[in-house]
């Protein structure tokens, strides 16, 4: 369970079962191609599974992780910081937004505090308390975290990965909760992908123009301040990440280990998908844009990844929500390798 | 369940209901917004059942309608006449990717003959027999049927609506299965919308140059030779129409009657809903677009009548494939109005 571990044992999408899911979608009772994006995405989970059919992405786990944010004093959110903690407490009570997609989607929920700056004043058996540390500082005017501690965020979010996957989940999907998290995905965004703060800074919960411009300003001065090197991952998240941020990577780095698809949300999931990304490029072939955000740092880190977003229905909450709704169609596209006919199977005559 | 009967009945969305759902989201604990169009969902099935929170749209009933077509004479499709029935028996059996999907949906289907060229070779309690003719004549020669034909064929889709409705189904979900239907899909929408019909013929399940070519030539010739007048949508449907287009349409206005929602698939589905709505303008609110069809007339029905589609996923499939899909999303709408707590009740913080 350590980093270096799991980096050692990503490995890279089996062809050979990509190949045979491509084969059996055309002879499949259907035009050929006439499933679109789905059609990509069977093929790719047969390449992580590394056999055709690929099993069924159920049942599936979310794991939601928590963390505050030093760089909250800057003014870069509206909303106050005890926010984190409350929906925290909304989560494990089964009120937030993700708690209704869940039920939805017939998935478990865990909830990770990770790096939240109070201590969370409930117990529950959905609460994981794997603190780091309570909050990070201010990027703005030095290092968010450690090293070590963002290490250890990391590798909080490998062990919970693997206690899902153990507990029989066959399908993770990450979420996050941490006001004033979008800044540092944004910091993340740029240093990974070399775009400019404007591009990737977005609106986050809600922000006027000010607020933006002070966001981006943030970012701006934090990525000159502390120059961080994309070809030193630890170090980046480190310098201008968050604890959510790091732990989100871990449990993509834990979910491509152990070869189980993970789904990517918006943008803190997918800042966080750049850090795992740089540390095993393989990683990619785990992972499974659930959704565009509006939030445009989104849309330029999964277009670095590579990877094309199941869903765009203007969402902008997080909380792993866009991931959990896009589980119906991940399993979907596993089901139709499995359970359609083929032509001859059928007697349905071809063109 | 005659036809003015049904259109008799059909009313407006409830505008204080919709008023209320859009006031309950601005309190739910997430920024206001930040559900994006299935806020929009939410408000509209609250219009519709005139109650917030709406009902769940669940369970869901797909009601897949089959027929034939004179026009595959012209050569407007590669694919045999008799897939028609082969598919059928396809659905039957179980092995068709929309019995997958609606598997993975929990959704319930039911195969309707409206119009198959030939008698289906089996019995089976998922198949109801409601024929109305052996497959249209070749509306680029003469009228595809009867305004009897028609009017019958609507009312098949009414009466299976109802069926559904009193048989539990809080949601619906039309699907089509028809050799050579986009043909009369893409007559509809160019006669509905005054689109040119290069505009909305598609490639259907996938044709080559001269057979797409082929396909425009004999929609405009059909336009030209028939005149259907869009003030009168039964000479329409008979005129330029399918046996399953007609019965789509009924299915849309009998859930319209009953003000349960119907998830629209692709283009044959979206050329039966300018049909709908053609006859009765208030069965919109009813509607629900499931997504955008790679076809161009599925986006330009929809842009008429006002529905923004929730997946785009590349799908050309038919069957009903891409409602049965969307049929999580729908519900995660309504689950958010009824399941999450406000701001005040979670003691969460607003900024």
């Amino acid at each position: 369970m350590t980093l270096e571990t799991t980096l050692a044992a990503i490995r890279p999408a089996d062809a050979a079962a990509m190949a045979a899911a491509r084969e059996l979608q055309g002879r499949l009772t259907k035009p050929a191609g006439s499933l679109g994006e789905l059609e990509d995405i069977s093929v790719r989970l047969a390449g992580l599974a590394a056999v055709c059919p690929p099993p069924m992405p159920e049942p599936a786990a979310v794991a939601i992780f928590a963390g505050d944010h030093g760089v909250h004093g800057q003014g870069v959110s509206p909303w106050p910081q005890e926010v984190t903690v409350q929906m925290v407490a909304n989560f494990l009570a089964g009120g937030a937004v993700v708690n209704a997609f869940a039920r939805q989607a017939g998935a478990s929920l865990l909830v990770v505090d990770v790096g939240v700056a109070s201590p969370i004043p409930v117990a529950d058996d959905l609460l994981l308390d794997a603190n780091v540390r309570r909050g990070t500082a201010d990027l703005a005017v030095e290092p968010a975290m450690t090293l070590a501690e963002a290490r250890a965020a990391i590798e909080v979010g490998i062990g919970v990965a693997g206690a899902l996957i153990d507990g029989g989940a066959q399908c993770l999907a990450g979420g996050d909760m941490g006001i004033a998290n979008t800044t540092p995905a944004a910091a993340l965004i740029a240093a990974f992908t070399g775009a400019a703060p404007a591009e990737v800074t977005g609106r986050g919960t809600g922000i006027d123009d000010d607020t933006w411009a002070k966001k981006v300003e943030v970012v701006t001065a934090a990525l000159d301040r502390h120059r961080p090197d994309p070809a030193d991952p630890i170090a980046v998240l480190a310098a201008v990440g968050g604890l959510e941020h790091a732990a989100l990577a871990g449990l993509m780095l834990g979910a491509a280990e152990r070869r189980v698809p993970v789904v990517v949300d918006g943008v803190i999931a997918a800042s966080a998908a750049l850090v795992a990304a740089a540390l095993a490029p393989d990683a990619v072939a785990a992972m499974i844009a659930g959704h565009r955000s509006v939030e445009p740092g989104a849309s330029v880190a999964l277009a670095h990844l590579g990877l094309a977003p199941l869903l765009d229905l203007g969402l902008r909450l997080g909380e792993g929500t866009g991931a959990v709704l896009a589980l119906p169609l991940v399993a979907a596209a596993a089901r139709v390798l499995r359970e359609v006919a083929t032509f001859d199977a059928a007697g349905v005559s071809e063109k």
